[in-house]
């Protein structure tokens, strides 16, 4: 049996994977073999004449993990928006408006990363946190200390979380307050640059688990020096961009005061519209703006309990994917108060069935587990989100929810996991093939 | 210390209880009394000369329960509308109309519980849940199947849980199926009375635990003499009642069709509307609606998940409190797919949060609190829902979530403490001075 050399592990069971926007397919009694790179192999069923046999030589090897028939796999959740130091207000102040909150809790809060003993702390926290909810990659937003940040990327390494990690560049003294602002353009141009080369000393140059990305704040906290330096920088090492994007209503009209056009047409002024950036939010985007955002290929961050709170609106992701824009879904902790893809998935079906035309704009159960899981990876141009040879082995092991009574379908059984599921009901967590949770 | 020979037990700790519908207030370093009909006697700060003494004396006699510093007492919370037989079914089918949804899914479901082990199993499981996650009060809709409610009410005496519980009546053949549905009216209203007798033969006629509660389904599902005769016999032995009203737009435009008036105008007219009648969902309601159930002094159980999906629109709490009807929150498990009021209360707001006019319309943390406390003891006219002497003890025990940061204040704590509590951070709950969890 030389094929099973190359396997560093063989999970048997029942799981579920977006066959595509609409549908989800259910796979019974199937055997995911995982390389030794973490990548997904091969998938055979219980039919495969070679099934019985991998699963024995696993077993001898020690190599197979077996789910009960109350367990299934699921791919790991990707949290395509999430700030990292607002960790700890999370579930506070959001009554209020998005500037009072940002001036109120938010800067005060970020401000103290420049300890990094408290860095530390919180970042272990929280990455073990999101782990535990089954995110298997996080897009972070982190703070303006560079050595705050790698020490983000060091625990995200530490507990195997895959990762995105953003340099926060704000340095419009305007919409910024003195005690948390980079000291200048230059300044933080520089910080950006520092950080991507220090990420890149402590990851290796090919880093596959933990990336940098380049972040703007947003429009407003950036002087346009800053927007365009980050622009260049990001077309000069490739990489990916992250920013809000007419989150509010507030946000959408200091673009068009300061610049006479939207948001989107502002990152796209500077080079920040490509088709490696993600755009938090945008629930103030019309028509146009979706339309310019589908021809540049950028995607968007979708925060449903957010949106409650900060976004004054929600964001109508079925029109966006009418667009053919890729979608993901994102907590934005602390804007929205849970860190759980879970809840996020079960709000944006919530909230879309409150938007008019319900019908053509509603999310269904597999939409939203779409937008959790591929649409985030999509967005990323990452191979995860889907248990199918070729993608990262990166999965979620969840027990069934139990209510003495057997779901009429596979569909009902997913409906039913996706809105019970809790960080408790959650057995294990794998990145890359590795066991993490 | 004379006095103390009637504390049941002392806890001593941090409470939150509603001061009023826009208030909560914190009270650190408290000794909680309770008597032994485990109701509150008195509350100590820790200024009062008795303070120490008490604590004393009740450690001395293992009486005393001390919380932590990261814990609180809160009241039990009230479930003011929730199907029993539902609770296998939850987080199922939710994208089905009301109408589909019944007849698919809910109506064979509650046909399965003329078999009593089907009945035992769940109602042991779905009411150690509820306690589970701090409801030391539910007002249940059982099935009309006398023997299930009858068990229904036991496991709620076994687990100790307070409980209204009802017999679901339903007789009319054109919208409700052949297999599950009242042969009779008169067999409708004796399995009713026969409900209320072997419910008083099993708890003894002064019971403060569990009470029968006057249960047509909802105005579809009755004959006319059915309503004027569950009317009459509320009215004869002075029960509370519940049922459904203008939950969908299809229930709203029923009632107009077969009467020529709204939901309320017909309860009214059969006599349902009285001062103890909880009115589930109410979505439609009109402002005549809402001033006739004002006048009546009836409730209206508001249930902001179930609304989402089944409502056709959003219950609009806060204009039914400026008509000074009492309201509370219901999980309606199935029409909601969580048992948690956690996630009521916090779905209560977000929901209030999209509804136009919000400035006048959105829910606070304290509304949201005090319609899970106070506002649900209130429209059942029970002495429970506030920690305040006359009251019962009827608490639990939360673990304050640990987010590395101390909250900016008392009511961040609260505000962070409802976001984030799971049946998992409740450490023990208490009815009527008898821990139950």
């Amino acid at each position: 049996m030389v094929i099973l050399i190359s396997f560093s592990r063989v999970i048997v069971g029942n799981f579920y994977s977006s066959h595509s926007y609409d549908r989800v397919s259910y796979n019974a009694d199937s055997a995911v073999c995982i390389d030794h790179t973490g990548m997904i192999q091969q998938i055979l069923s219980k039919t495969d004449p070679n099934f019985s046999k991998i699963i024995q030589t696993a077993k001898t090897e020690d190599r197979l993990t077996f789910l009960n028939t109350n367990e299934v796999l699921l791919p790991g959740f990707i949290d395509l928006h999430i700030h990292a130091p607002q960790w700890p207000q999370t579930g506070t102040g959001l009554d209020l408006p998005l500037k009072e909150w940002l001036n109120d809790y938010t800067f005060p809060l970020e401000a103290k990363y420049a300890n990094h003993t408290f860095a530390k702390k919180v970042y272990s926290d929280l990455v073990s946190s999101l782990l535990a909810h089954g995110t298997t990659t996080a897009v972070y937003f982190g703070t303006m200390h560079v050595s705050a940040n790698i020490e983000l990327a060091r625990q995200c390494l530490n507990f195997g979380q895959r990762a995105f990690i953003g340099q926060v560049a704000m340095d419009n003294p305007f919409e910024t307050p003195d005690y948390y602002r980079d000291s200048s353009t230059s300044s933080s141009l520089s910080a950006t640059m520092t950080f991507i080369q220090k990420l890149t000393e402590l990851t290796g140059p090919s880093s596959r688990l933990v990336k940098p990305i380049i972040t703007p704040r947003f429009v407003p906290s950036c002087t346009d020096d800053l927007l365009e330096g980050l622009g260049k920088l990001a077309h000069r090492f490739d990489l990916p961009i992250q920013t809000h994007c007419s989150e509010s209503i507030w946000e959408h009209n200091y673009a068009i005061s300061r610049f006479h056009k939207h948001d989107t047409a502002v990152l796209d002024h500077f080079g920040l519209l490509t088709d490696k950036a993600i755009l938090a939010h945008g629930t103030q985007l019309d028509e146009t703006d979706l339309q310019q955002i589908s021809n540049a290929h950028a995607a968007i961050a979708h925060c449903p309990i957010s949106n409650i709170y900060f976004g004054d609106g929600i964001f109508t992701a079925a029109r966006a994917h009418r667009y053919q824009i890729d979608v993901g879904l994102g907590t934005d902790i602390a804007g929205g108060f849970s860190p759980s893809l879970y809840r996020n998935i079960q709000q944006s079906i919530m909230s879309s069935r409150q938007l008019p035309n319900q019908s053509e704009n509603h999310l269904t159960t597999a939409n939203a587990f779409y937008l959790a899981t591929y649409g985030g990876a999509k967005s990323l141009g990452l191979k995860t989100g889907l248990i199918k040879p070729g993608y990262w082995a990166d999965f979620q092991i969840v027990c069934l929810p139990d209510h003495n009574d057997r779901p009429a379908s596979d569909n009902n059984q997913l409906e039913r996991l996706l809105y019970a599921t809790t960080a408790n009901d959650i057995k294990s967590v794998y990145v890359a093939g590795q066991q993490v949770i």
